[in-house]
């Protein structure tokens, strides 16, 4: 059996990644990451379905321990995914799907050099300028923040593996589809059958 | 603008390579590739369309002079690709698939490294001697010597990139599809318009 495979998308705030990555993961047995929070949970939140909840004490403690793939901190809160179930999920040959910033890409590239990530972005920038402007909730300021920040995220392409420019949402999710498909048909992904198929083991 | 991606379909008699690639040419706008041949024109066959038709001589001059990607010779006929449609193609940006033998893979692979080589197999060798035998059209002997041929094809695994599994040839045209998509969106096939974004270029 191979083992899985590690896929993450990642990309500026605006582009469309977490609607894509929820539509993926609907579509296809992909397993998603729970993450490791330490904001309080709200209501209706259940540990271990939408986040482990832990102490920042804890959370200190797991990340003295590299118990993290990647961890980030959001508003004084911390944020972070776990490596054991994900690579428990991998060595049972399950693909894993999940979204996170760039500097987690960074993080589990380091850690992870297999994983496959994938960057979210709008045709252009005034694409993405345009959609931060449409949510009405952004003052010209943050707007402005947000667009410095896509520019040093997209600046980091090297990172990735993959580009999906986001113009309609449903051609967008296809493409990810897609590159799942195309990197389950890899060689490398298809060792264990092919040798098998030869009568190598 | 980018090149285009040169693709090649290969893999053994019986497992479906010619129907996978007729049906992803009718769906798509990648560009086929027009072989030059020995053999005699046969009726309603057009020069440029069908084939190039030169003679043997004419044949051995384009070999010293370089101009194959691949050539092969079958019962007494040579088939070759010419570079130098192929080459104009892809300088214009448009994308190319063709069909080869895994001989020729390997003769692209040493030319043009960065072609895209797709590997068509059958879900196993016993389905792969099935269809060879409910062709027929083949005896005993030449399913046998076919089936030997399969087992040194599919050892030649390292030359290619992907593997397709046709069990159904409307999923495997699929996948075959998937991949072109996914290899459009890899970041190095993308490095023009990224650069143009960040106005790097």
């Amino acid at each position: 059996m191979n083992k899985g495979l590690l896929f993450v998308i990642s990309g500026p705030s605006g582009a469309g990644k977490g609607s894509i990555y929820s539509k993926v993961i609907a579509k296809t047995d992909l397993k998603r990451s729970v993450s490791v929070t330490t904001r309080p949970p709200r209501p209706g939140e259940v540990e271990g379905v939408n986040y482990f909840f832990r102490t920042e004490e804890q959370y200190q403690q797991m990340i003295a321990a590299g118990e993290f793939l990647e961890t980030a901190e959001v508003y004084k809160n911390f944020y972070g995914t776990p490596k054991a179930p994900v690579f428990e999920n991998l060595g049972k040959g399950y693909d894993v799907l999940f979204e996170v910033d760039v500097h987690g890409v960074k993080s589990i590239k380091k850690k992870y050099p297999e994983a496959i990530a994938i960057f979210v972005m709008t045709p252009d920038f005034e694409t993405l300028e345009k959609r931060l402007r449409d949510r009405g909730t952004e003052t010209e300021d943050k707007i402005s923040i947000r667009l410095g920040a896509a520019r040093r995220e997209l600046s980091e392409y090297k990172l990735f593996d993959y580009i999906v420019f986001n113009d309609q949402l449903d051609v967008a999710v296809q493409e990810v589809l897609d590159i799942v498909t195309a990197e389950k048909r890899k060689i490398k992904n298809n060792m264990a059958r092919i040798k098998s198929l030869l009568g190598e083991n």
